[in-house]
């Protein structure tokens, strides 16, 4: 229910057109949130342009191009995680312009409105890779951000096995006012990061590694359980979730 | 060293005064990071008085002691964590102006200086708890974003099991820029709370609950795997951590 | 033995066709409980109609052919679960009147017998997932409940994610006598559907997610330390065990 | 914001005492739950008499007596958990008629209203426990259950090392509508029970046990794997959750 | 009802004393193990002469000297585990011939019936630990197969950091029926004294150690995963279920 | 033996005082591992012919013929664990009369030496399984158990869901003088069973089931934590190490 | 930044080619590390020859090639571990003399440069293993224990089981300066050797087993819970860093 | 050696062929086990004066007193770990010359023999710590290493917090042959460590942490999970073997 519906039931009742105990019965049921809830999300909508995601895997392909269609009336852009290629073809079907990243297995349905000159005046995210298998995750986190409206840059294969190679970049580490630092295996690269940095690093275990890494067990505690302050985790190979949160700390950051 | 003793030893070469072997064997065993880190760490405390924090469980009193008079000699500001009433004494022995927080369990030491009147144009952080136990780790989340020149609200004791106590809040919630949200047991209340605002959400575990929560394995988990986005967790009972990733977020709304 | 069978025994004492030491001879090796148990399996399919359930995962065609006619002989109406359409197939020689439901993968077996005109008087059970990937457990449950003699409504992806998808349906939230929520990834949705209304909810956690949630487990502790009493877990993926759970229940309630 | 007031507020529009404008926005920062749950909470009361409880471990005693004496405000009839005797005798002080169970170790605070009556014609719940260090659990169960309006029968110590010990009673097994059902170590007495009954087993795995019991996980894991359906586990030692969970399913099968 | 009674009934029916009918009520309800159970568990005290046993933790010490109380009515020998210096004083009180095994942590009562006699020729059980820190629970099992008839040979400190302990006593190894391994920390022995001898194996995995012992799981496991057949694995630090065990298999091997 | 003594003996042997072969003998049973272990291997077999087993996962069809030649040189009967159909074929290529038993399998390999009449008088070993999904591990056991030279019977799906169905075979269960239970899911059934018997019951967990079962370990930790004595846990599915282990210990009660 | 770039510098400044500011600007700039880093890398290949290693697992045929390609550039001599057939017949695309180790599944390309001569020198390196399945793993230490230059002699299939087998070989294990031990299941075998030898034994856990064995966590425990000390253990399977580790120990003992 | 062989040799003793030396000789070098592991023994003490060591935890002052006065007459150094004041002072009472490090809570024993001179030409082991809280972990480690024989450099408290503070260190790092590597937390810093050195690193988790880290777990996978080879990881908080293994790895170094 709406505010001006809300308002046009007063006006009856103003207008006595309805008695009160009708109009009562009927704020009565009003679903209660209906005013709240739609307004906050097609506000967050227009703020933000964010986009909602699909979790294709466990779904089949008949499943998917059916919430693809629903989603496409509601919602101008969003993302379809966890996308093989046979996801892709199947989406592409009922969204045709559909995008397909492949390293980030994304797809991205985007109606291209009015969102893209909102991210005019923002700082880029930094995003990090400890090493070249972790870039699936990293990607999914940049194109997420980028789906978002933020400049992205990569700074990839740059873990703790051979610490120059993020100190070489400490200058752009300094910069940034966000960044995305992905690793799996023991998982140390964000606490060397954010001991280096003084923005918020959006720490994200994958489950790269074998062993007692147990499929990125290892690297989540070690991202838990930081000695530096600043580091916040995301689930394990959870790129999309770590791209969307660095979107809405960096839009804080637009001048 | 600094760059203004590189820029002396240039001069120094300049003029001849020293050889160029003799400035390249400086150069050399230069700390190398020294200029890059010292000049951050200052750096860091000039824009944002953020406080260093000393550990205190599993140190002795005399450690303690030992490391605040060190501290103060390179920090105006600071926090010693999970200091009991015992330690707060000790510490006062030696930093007489030593502020103690019995619920937070911390202590705060601060030589109020510049820092105060640069956190003017800040809005409010937002410190949400689920239930009254997880107060402790919400107030030391609190007191460290207040040291860091945060303003903080807190909305106490508004857990899911009254989902109604949250929604009583939503203007509130929806205002804010960052909130920590602090939850034991079953931790669902980020969850609940991001899906509700559009600003990041702090996700602290606690280790308050019994039988299968595990002390606070059963809130870590269901924090990493929110269905809604834009969560950010920290370790089991970090408040101190929370405290901090929300400041150096909030920070960044600055107008 | 049957009590007829003792009767006659007890007649051929009296009779004194056998001694006293026979007649005790053939009481001490009765199988005790047969007479307590055969009854009260047939008394409980007489009141009830309650199906039993074979679990077809990791075991061959040719077995489950072989329980299937067994299970014929003796049990009017069961389930297949965890059922393919090849295992569907195979069930169909043997039972040519099995009913397939491929989401839910059960088949039910059914003679038609006397049960249904026994649940008449039975309130819906109301079914609800979080997902849409929790569809598969909610069906398995929903497909239980009916052939145990429920009327069912089902209410699917209303996580909490968006919270006023839940609270929209408050009216039939409160009407319903039992409930079953299944919930994956952080599984908090039983927690705020427990706060809602004041009848049993049955918690069941899925394998949907990822990362972190290893399996369910995530979603599992969540729902076991849930802080709102009046939630009854059941193992992972469990849909039976709801559907069964929930229908015991249900039927107290009849009027 | 009651019902009442909404109606009031309906007259003046009504009576042009307030402007549509001003009602609106009443209405729109109304806290749209508190018509819909403060009746929630109250119909839940009159209808049952369901006491919230306070978990009291790692509470103070100034803490305990504060909330004692606010909930005493809202609520006429209350539970304490894990309390001391030294918490009992704090929470006399601000509620004289408080009445200590040591063994459950719990307080109940009981204003003695208008709910003993309803529970006339309510059948006991059965209480079984496996050994005699599950007894404190099954008193917080029974407690519960009792303050809650339902006759308790209590079952004792008839674990599966001796399974005749459970036999005896099979006529009140069988009688009973819902059972609690309380073990550690191995935790196998609830599948032992739901295979001879055909009503609810709530099961609760307590801590006792040593070495591989985990502190209940090992008989948690029991009860949520059972392969008799029927059963619905609630946390470890968790006796006021499954005297409430009883009581909610006991009351359905009043006649 | 025992055999006796039923006789009684019978006797009865043959007379005409008593109707088939009422027979037949007493015989339905007769507890139907009673039978079978009493003299079962009478039947094993006659042959074997073992002993029950009391876990006293968390018992007090008014409950403990309860169930001795009532232990002593039914069983003439039994144990009482896991017991404080102060618990054995508090038995003294109800069973003055209480005997107190303080390595053991353990109480035997023992009415000194005729079971003494009937374990003359066995052989003896071998009891082996890996260390010093291994042999409370040594002593636990040693205890309770001597109180089961036993003659028992000790064997302590013989762990695998030095191979040729063990080997020194090759032949003594392989001249016993059943042996008792008890190992902490990697609970490498019972894996290497299998390989050597050709009896059965019963390994007890015990809490000492540290770190990633995890109280016991890594010895747990070890013993789990043994690649030498012929072990039987009890629970961490159970003694009394080795002893147990072990009596009963070397009992077989009597001549 | 000290090196004086050996010299001592070699002293006797030039000087005449003991022959050879007396020296020798004495030599023999002193290094009791170089000469001790080739014997004691020999020793093993002509007493009990038990087999020797390869386990086959994760090895190559060439690896396993060649272990199974080299193995057919120094064992007359060993097995060939976890093989499917294929390993079969291609073991039969090096030793035409493998037999292959497909529910458990196994391949045994037997020569038919001197064994078969060692086994004349042993009693039947009881194996038992809680349901029909249990029944390849307790082949596994029932084939090497057999293998070993010792009756079986079986007893499957007996499990706890309907304890009538263990009760109906009490009498059988009371004659044997070991037997081994095998069950996954909730594992309950091994302390039914030893609640039931006097002998030792080997408890086999098996990776039956789903959820929380965790592949076996639920019911490897209930088999653990048993309240009742007299039970032998060996790994989860491990249906060899429970027929070896029923099999060493059953032969020791061979009259 | 080389030494000899600074020094051109210095040259420039004292020269006045460029300004003190220009050069201050550049050594701000100047990437610390490169100075102290590349030098670093370059002399540990110069002194070692030690090769590094790509994980092949979970990378593309394409992906390799491209990384193969560009290490070909600046490292004479590295592995590609996990590799199958397919990799390897991939990598030899790019990589012509590449050598394919099947059961290591490693893949070493070598540029043959000087590194051959400088091993002469060292003592060879013991690998021994448990069982037959843990061969790949030992293969893969050995192989790169080789590559860096290390003769290797390996001791295969000589676990606990038959303590006799590693027993036999003792004189070569006193002889050896650093030894790999490679074990699954129970891993006990490192524990056994290491109370033999007083050498440094590194420890590589399998994931070889089933079960309880817990893909390797078993054996990983035992490993760091031994009693013996001088145990070095790395990560399951990783049999890469065991070779490593070994080799980087052993070059230290060259005479 | 065979049996025939034996024969052969004494059959020559027998005629004189050889002298009863060269057969006591050849005798001698084959039973290793029995001469084999006393001469071994005083081997390895002559050549390295290694400390055994005794475990104190969960010992009584008697106990210890006992251990130690047997420990003296065999081994004229050792170390007793995990002991407090109260165990030092008992230990004193039977060697008096018995040294406290109280930080270590270490007790050495040691008759200073001829060890001291052994160790002359060795070079430091580097024993570096993340954080203050590693200290006494670090402390049982230098002392071990020192007691036997080694130079020992502390460098504490340099974790990955403050990078800078361990590349200040990188000449003294890059000079070592062996350094131990002390982490609580999140136990990034062996990584680091040997990410920056070529000779082996010695990674120690510590339980030091709180929350996720789960009592060490966290550094103990993170340090097993590290992408850096050349790391040799050991149990949580055991610095006694830490020390140990980086004395015999430096031994090998010594010129």
């Amino acid at each position: 229910m709406s505010l001006r519906e809300i308002e046009k039931l007063l006006e009856k009742v103003k207008a006595g057109e309805i008695s009160i105990q009708e109009a009562l019965k009927t704020l009565k049921l009003m679903p209660y949130l209906d005013l709240g809830f739609a307004k906050l999300d097609t506000h967050r909508h227009i703020r933000r342009g964010f986009p909602e995601a699909i979790f294709c895997e466990g779904k089949s392909l008949e499943q998917l191009k059916e919430i693809v269609k629903e989603m496409q009336k509601v919602s101008p852009k969003f993302l379809a995680l966890r996308a093989s290629n046979e996801v892709y073809e199947a989406i592409k079907e009922v969204a045709p312009d559909a995008i397909y990243y492949p390293i980030a297995r994304l797809v991205l349905i985007d109606r291209k409105e009015k969102d893209s000159q909102l991210a005019v005046n923002r700082l880029p995210i930094l995003i990090i890779t400890a090493g070249t298998a972790d870039i699936p995750v990293a990607e999914e986190a940049a194109i997420t951000a980028e789906a978002m409206g933020n400049p992205v840059e990569r700074l990839y294969d740059v873990g703790v096995a051979g610490v120059h190679r993020l100190l070489d970049h400490l200058p752009k580490l300094m910069e940034t006012q966000v960044c995305v630092v992905v690793a799996g295996m023991e998982g140390a690269l964000p606490s060397l990061t954010a001991g280096l940095v003084s923005c918020p690093v959006i720490a994200v275990p994958t489950s790269v590694g074998y062993g007692a890494s147990f499929k990125g067990l290892s690297a989540l505690l070690t991202m838990l359980n930081s000695c530096v302050p600043g580091i916040a985790v995301v689930n394990i190979d959870n790129g999309f979730g770590a791209g969307y949160l660095a979107s809405i700390i960096n839009e804080l950051g637009i001048k």
